[in-house]
C-alpha cells in the first residue's frame, strides 16, 4: 500500500513537471477562436490548420512554409469612415499647415484642412499616398517612429471615441494567437505605410516590424556631423496594393504564403497568388455586414470596396466571413 | 533506507524529465565557437552576447531587438577569385549565348564567353549586376528558383573543386548557431541577388528566405491563362551595397541591428549604422589573411576590397577578425 502511494506521488510529480514544461513551450489553447461563432469560417480555419499541421498527413506542411498573410485595414482593424492612417495625416497636415500656406488652395490638402475628408479621399488609396509623400518625408526614420507613437497613444476614433489600437478585431487577435501556437509565421501585407504600422504592430498584434510589409517612400542613408541617419525622402517607393501585394510578398517574404486574409478588392491578387499554389491553401475575405457593431459596406464603398471578391469568392474556394453572423465579438476586449 | 532509495529514484526521475525538456527547448551548447581560437574576436563575441542576454544587466537587450546582420560574400562563404554568383552567371551566359549572337561583341558578355573573368568583372559589383539583369530576367520567380537549385547542386569551385555550399565558413556556422541559441534573429544583407541566395540559405546557414536581403531586379504579377506568376523583369530594382545596406535593413527588417558582420568596404555603412545606435553594439570585419587555407587580400583586391574599414576599425571599436590567427578551421566540416 505504502509502495503504491509512493509510486503515485512520484508519478504525479513527473507528470506535473512534464505538464509545466509543455505548457510553457507550446502555449496550450483550450478553446481557440472563442469570439468566432461555430459557423463555417471557424470550422474551415480549424480544419485547415489541423490538416496542414498533422504529421504523417499527406497534406502536412512543414513549419517553415506555414506563412499566413493579413491585410491590415478592414481585416485586422477597422477602416471606416476612412482609413485610420488618414486621421494621422490630418493631424500632420494641421500641424505642418503654418509652414505651407500654399496648401490652402491645393487639393487634397485644402479639403483636409477644411475637415472634408470624403472630398479629400475621393482619389482613393493613391491620393492618400500622395499626401503621405508630401507630409511624411523630410525627417529621419527614428523621428518618424516617434511621431507615430506619440499620435497613436493619444488619438481617438471620431465615432467610437476609442483609441485606434482598441479597434483591432478580437476574433483576428485570437486567430493570430492560434496560428502562432500552430507554428505559423504571420505577416501584415497592407496598402498602408510600412513605417506607419511598424511602431505599434508588435504590441497590437504580436507581429514584429520585420513581418510588416506595406507601401513605402524612398529613404536615403545620410551621415551628418558623424551621426548616421536614414532620411525619409518625399518620393514614392512602392504601393503595396492589388498586383503590388504578390510582388511585395515575394520581395519581403520569399515564400508563397499558404493562408491569406483580406477584405477588399485590393487583396484580390494576394488571395489569388496564395490560393493558386500547390497543396492545401486557404483564402478568406472579411465581409463587413454589421452596421450595428461595426460598419456594413462592400461593392459601393469608397474605402475597402469589395466587388470582384464577392463575385468570385465561391468559385475560387475562398471563405466569405460574414461579420454579423460569424463573429460573436467584434472589437478587442 | 528503502525510503531514501525511493526518494532518490523519484528525485532522479523528476530531474531527468526537467533536463530533457530544457535540452529540447534551449539547444544547450557545451562549447560554442569551437572553430574559433581563444583569441580576442571569440572573447569579444562571447562577452557581448553574455552582456546583452543576461537579465537584470543594465545592458540587457530583449530578444525581439536581438537582430544580427551578416554580409554573405567573403563573410559567410568565400568570394575569390570572383563572387560565386559570377560562376552562376557564366553558366547562364553560356547556356543562353546561342539565343544572343550579339553578346560575342558586347562587354562584359564577350569576356565571359571567352572565360576572361577578370576582364569581365573589372567593372565591379555594378557591372556584375548589369549582367544579372540581362541574363536573369524573363522567367517566373519559381522557374528561377529551380534554375538556381539545379546549378548549386552540381557546380564546383574551379580551384578547390568543392561545391560552393561547402565553402561556407565553419566558424560562421557555429556563430549563427550560437546566436540562434541565444535568441538572436539573423539576417543576410548582401550585395548578391536576393533570389539567387534564398533557394539555398536555409539549408546552408539555417537562415530562411524571409531573413535574406539582397540586390534585386523588378518583378511583375502576371496572370496568364488563369495561372498567376511573378515575372522577373530585366530591370534593376535595388543594389544592396554600401549606403544601400542600411536602407535595405530599414526596409526589410525595420529595426536597427545590434550586431553586424562584414568583410569589405561594401559593408562599411552597415557596420556604421549598426554600431552607432544607443546601448551595446557589435561590429566585426573578417580580414582575409590566410593564403594557405583560403585567400589573402584587402586594400587592393578587385573583389571584397577592404581599405577604409582597415583604417577605421580600431577607432570605431569594430573587431578585426584575422582569419589566419583567429580561426582554427576555415571551411565547413
Amino acid at each position: 500500500m505504502k509502495r503504491t502511494k509512493k509510486f503515485l506521488w512520484c508519478f504525479f510529480l513527473t507528470a506535473f513537471t512534464t505538464f509545466v514544461f509543455l505548457n510553457t513551450t507550446s502555449q496550450a489553447q483550450d478553446a481557440p477562436l472563442a469570439s468566432w461563432n461555430d459557423t463555417l469560417p471557424k470550422q474551415k480555419i480549424l480544419e485547415f490548420v489541423s490538416t496542414v499541421t498533422t504529421e504523417g498527413n499527406a497534406e502536412f506542411i512543414a513549419p517553415e512554409e506555414r506563412i499566413a498573410v493579413f491585410d491590415n485595414d478592414g481585416t485586422l482593424w477597422a477602416e471606416q469612415p476612412v482609413y485610420f492612417q488618414a486621421y494621422f495625416i490630418v493631424a500632420r497636415v494641421t500641424e505642418l499647415a503654418s509652414q505651407h500656406p500654399e496648401w490652402m488652395d491645393k487639393e487634397p490638402f485644402a479639403s483636409i484642412l477644411k475637415g472634408d475628408m470624403k472630398k479629400a479621399l475621393s482619389g482613393g488609396m493613391e491620393s492618400l499616398l500622395e499626401v503621405v509623400m508630401a507630409t511624411h518625408g523630410g525627417m529621419s526614420t527614428e523621428e518618424f517612429k516617434h511621431i507615430v507613437l506619440e499620435w497613436i497613444k493619444e488619438a481617438r476614433h471620431p465615432e467610437t471615441g476609442k483609441h485606434f489600437t482598441d479597434m483591432v478585431y478580437q476574433p483576428m487577435l485570437e486567430l493570430l494567437d492560434y496560428l502562432h501556437a500552430n507554428g505559423f509565421k504571420t505577416f501584415i501585407v497592407s496598402g498602408g505605410g510600412i513605417e506607419f504600422m511598424r511602431p505599434w504592430t508588435e504590441s497590437a498584434y504580436g507581429i514584429p516590424p520585420e513581418q510588416v510589409v506595406g507601401s513605402s517612400i524612398k529613404t536615403q542613408y545620410d551621415v551628418r556631423d558623424g551621426k548616421p541617419a536614414i532620411v525619409r525622402l518625399k518620393e514614392l517607393n512602392f504601393i503595396d496594393d492589388k498586383e503590388g501585394k504578390p510582388v511585395a510578398i515575394n520581395q519581403h517574404i520569399g515564400h508563397r504564403p499558404i493562408m491569406a486574409f483580406g477584405n477588399s478588392d485590393g487583396d484580390f491578387q494576394m488571395l489569388e497568388w496564395t490560393t493558386s499554389g500547390s497543396g492545401s491553401r486557404f483564402g478568406m475575405l472579411v465581409h463587413h455586414t454589421d452596421a450595428d457593431r461595426e460598419y456594413a459596406y462592400d461593392r459601393n464603398s469608397h474605402i475597402g470596396k469589395l466587388d470582384r471578391g464577392l463575385d468570385e469568392a465561391q468559385e475560387r474556394g475562398w471563405v466569405l466571413m460574414d461579420m454579423k453572423k460569424d463573429w460573436n465579438t467584434v472589437f478587442k476586449k
